[in-house]
């Protein structure tokens, strides 16, 4: 039997971040939030989503809305649960176990939080396999279930259960009230049974989060290649090693938009890289030709430690590395790239796997 | 017994834009609503709210938004219906009756067509005994009734159940869902029981509406003075007579916010009248001084047959007469002039009743 337990929660925030893509936000409150939840009622019991019975009720744990605001716009510590229990209420039933939506610094730790306030078990999963900036980017819509209905709680007592037409619709929605609330807010949406969550999951999120944060940890502790350890871990590629010569963003758009220009050092040395992000990476270009297209995953990481550095968190100068690593299986279907493809985010380009654009750097 | 039929709707909704102080919107869609359901459906029974018992529940039925904008984004029907079983269904209390939150063009209809489609009877009264932007202006705050929980529909059908912590923070949330949706929404708020709606109403807006409509209509038909009518009815006064000489609309706060200037005729000639507004008219000023002051109703109407003109419809060159009618008692408490008195709309002066100010332009 898996537990999550205090110490995890370090490696966990860790590997979520490097799957975050750049995105997911800084997990520090989620952090302090689980370990706390944890000390006080004890591990979690992690689950595989084929030991969920087809007919018992999941329900996804999340925060949404900007990370950078829950350190000064601290959670009370009951909305997530709220969020939860008024879901169950309204569809008057119980839920077997509790899921995350995404892999990323925030929204990997909160579900462990309300999974251990409420003493259920942890779906081993999520619905993106990395971050994506909104509610209806999950291999759960992919799949064909409805965000609806939904809960959403902030910090001071107000709440909402809605009903949309569609998942677009509850972005839309979930997006303004959040924003209204404060730029910050908890939410319980994609509540689905067990049979529905066998066929949309990404599986194993949770427990891979740790294993790479583990070996992350582990490899700077015994002197060993960290970033060797994470390529190992998730099938990834090195795209990049350099140092960042520029950094661009824009707010305007209500996302963080912008592009970071990096020149090669050592092996890298005379060539030129650009990657662009809205809230996580979405493209990775060597000298000009792509390497790494969204929904594939394209972290930054710091070169001496290996650890993840968001797309809030690039500055000048930094030397880093630029991994990328295959994404779902779901977003590379038709229907995925319709939704998180480079068409999507405005790019004239088609998608190409990573496996295939990387394969000329590694030599 | 009382009832509302088809024909009522025409002097319904005439009397309620008297009521709406410039504001409440154009009345054509909900008044065809309205018609249509009577004739499928009809009559509305008209009840006082001593008739209510004390532990039966009545629930108001409203739209929220941009009157303007039904014309284009046509409601579906169903919304108002919708969020008014949703709410009872999220009560497990079945509703007695129905009732109007504010008195003008569009709030006036839309609660007889609810009630039509209901076969509930229809509470002779309302929350404001006029017009006002916001949803925590109704008599029912000053009495201390919470707007939770509150529900909202849009024409697509999306829809939220709503509890906020305080009934300000209904309206900024309902108020962004409402945009978001598209400019327009149907809600049910404030539902209450017999006993806290006899403590909370404005009395008798309907049936009022109805009589200020019809004596203005019949005046007209036989050529009698429709303004006399209109003071006669309302205890109003006539404040000014004249000739709209300048309108300046501003929208960049999300209301309409602007200002009339209006030369005198007749009697008025050579003096100089002054009216404010933010969606409702707030401020009447002749030649500088106040002489009716929000929250009393000040409504302008047309010279020629004294049906009303909201603030949308106001424009230069109009003949035109300003006439002020007393507010309910509710509004001239301390409390009731916090949330709307001249005060709250950035005027830095102090209310007075227009009985006072409107003395002296009688003789």
């Amino acid at each position: 039997m898996d537990y999550i337990n205090e110490n995890d929660l370090d490696f966990i925030a860790v590997g979520a971040a490097i799957l975050g893509s750049g995105g997911g936000g800084d997990p520090y409150i989620g952090k302090l939030m689980a370990k706390q939840a944890i000390k006080e009622h004890g591990p979690v019991k992690l689950i595989s989503a084929d030991e969920v019975p087809d007919d018992e009720l999941i329900i996804p744990s999340a925060m949404m809305g900007a990370p950078a605001v829950m350190l000064e716009k601290l959670p009370n510590g009951s909305e997530p649960e709220f969020a939860f229990r008024a879901l169950e209420k309204y569809l008057d039933q119980t839920a077997y176990g509790v899921i995350s939506i995404e892999a990323g610094g925030i929204n990997s730790c909160i579900p462990i939080y309300t999974a251990a306030r409420l003493g259920l078990p942890l779906v081993d999963g999520d619905g993106m396999g990395r971050a994506f900036p909104e509610l209806q980017m999950v291999t759960f819509s992919v799949a064909g279930v409805s965000s609806t209905p939904m809960v959403l709680c902030d910090e001071k007592g107000n709440r909402m259960i809605m009903e949309t037409v569609t998942n677009d619709w509850s972005e839309v929605l979930a997006r303004t009230a959040t924003v209204a609330m404060g730029l910050s807010s908890m939410i319980s949406i994609y509540c689905m049974d067990g049979q529905t969550l066998k066929r949309s999951v990404v599986r194993g999120t949770i427990s891979l989060a740790r294993e790479i944060g583990q070996r992350i940890i582990e490899s700077n502790r015994c002197k060993s290649d960290p970033v060797e350890a994470i390529l190992d871990v998730t099938h990834g590629f090195r795209l990049f090693g350099g140092k960042i010569a520029d950094v661009t963003r824009d707010l305007t758009t209500g996302f963080i938009r912008g592009k970071v220009v990096i020149e090669g050092t050592e092996e890298d040395r005379g060539s030129h890289f650009e990657l662009d992000f809205q809230n996580e990476n979405l493209l990775a270009r060597k000298n000009g030709k792509p390497v790494a297209i969204t929904p594939d995953l394209i972290t930054v990481i710091d070169r001496e430690k290996a650890f993840p550095i968001t797309t809030e968190g690039l500055k000048y100068g930094q030397r880093i590395i630029v991994i990328g690593i295959p994404c779902d299986r779901f977003w590379r279907t038709e229907k995925g790239l319709m939704q998180v493809g480079p068409r999507y985010f405005n790019y004239d380009i088609d998608y190409r796997p990573v496996e295939e654009l990387a394969k000329g750097l590694a030599s």
